[in-house]
């Protein structure tokens, strides 16, 4: 078997992005090189095979980058999850925390069922405040969070607290 | 083989979105739907398997869901187009006209080089603005478009008046 790849060599610091004071992980060089993209892919799907993963639920706009293909992967559908407005359907919405004040995460409320057992995916675990509001919205549907897939986790900002009990992986961490 | 989904039973429409008197098409059931997902997939990456493609290009947010499991099939690296201020490197910038007004576009200054073939796929092509603009991008870079894929054509917007002559795909034109 190949040697895995380092995919945090495909991570770039952007600092004072998108303000001053802020180190950004810039994911883009990853995207563009198609082995450590489809070695992410598989990173992020292969570990939750065997789970009867029916749907994958991603976060705009990066998580969708991710999530479809880790969903095509699986055999599963893609769920999105969008700003608030950007959903054309009836929606159910959660409200969730930013650095000052708040803002809304929106899904179909057609998207899931109590049947379906979701893996969520986003580009990065930082403080688990978009991922514990999407938690909140699939659990609203009565559908099952069998686990969470980050390619990034910024482990000092304790972005799994609000995350409960379901299963984390990361596949890179600071 | 088996027969070919029918992909439009998978797309519905929403009257009054986003605006009184627009129909909007509603990809959102073919995405939840696993073998649907995977047929737009495969119909948008099949044709292109032998053009040599080393990167596919998507344009935020919808355009990502499609053009990131594209990059993924061919073996190619995932490039995104995004709005204005959401790129964190430096960039390239295109105008292009909105039913009133003008908006931008951005893709980073090195996600492509001139030796780069490169497939454009977004969700729908209505009157080709975003489409020629990331065009002209991609043409900054000296890349060569290769050709372009939409799950969606409106045909009666004339989108591809304004795309050259690069090759055109779409797996429902309405």
């Amino acid at each position: 078997m190949a040697e895995p790849l380092a995919l945090d060599g495909y991570i770039r610091d952007i600092a004072d992005f998108p303000k001053p004071g802020i180190t950004f992980k810039d994911i883009t060089p990853l995207l563009a090189d198609g082995p450590a993209l489809a070695a992410a892919v598989d990173g992020l799907s292969r570990p939750f095979a065997d789970l009867g993963i029916t749907k994958v639920v991603g976060m705009e706009a990066r998580g969708f980058i991710f999530a479809a293909p880790v969903a095509v992967a699986l055999g599963g559908g893609f769920v999105p999850v969008r700003k608030a407005g950007k959903l054309p359907w009836a929606v159910n919405r959660q409200e969730y925390q930013l650095e000052y004040g708040t803002d809304l995460l929106e899904i179909h409320q057609d998207a899931l069922t109590a049947d379906d057992r979701v893996l969520i995916v986003d580009d990065v675990l930082a403080t688990g405040g978009t991922a514990a509001a999407t938690v909140e919205l699939i659990g609203q549907s009565g559908a099952e969070v069998a686990a969470l897939a980050f390619v990034i986790e910024l482990g000092f900002l304790g972005g799994r607290a609000p995350l409960g009990d379901a299963a984390i992986t990361a596949l890179v961490t600071y």
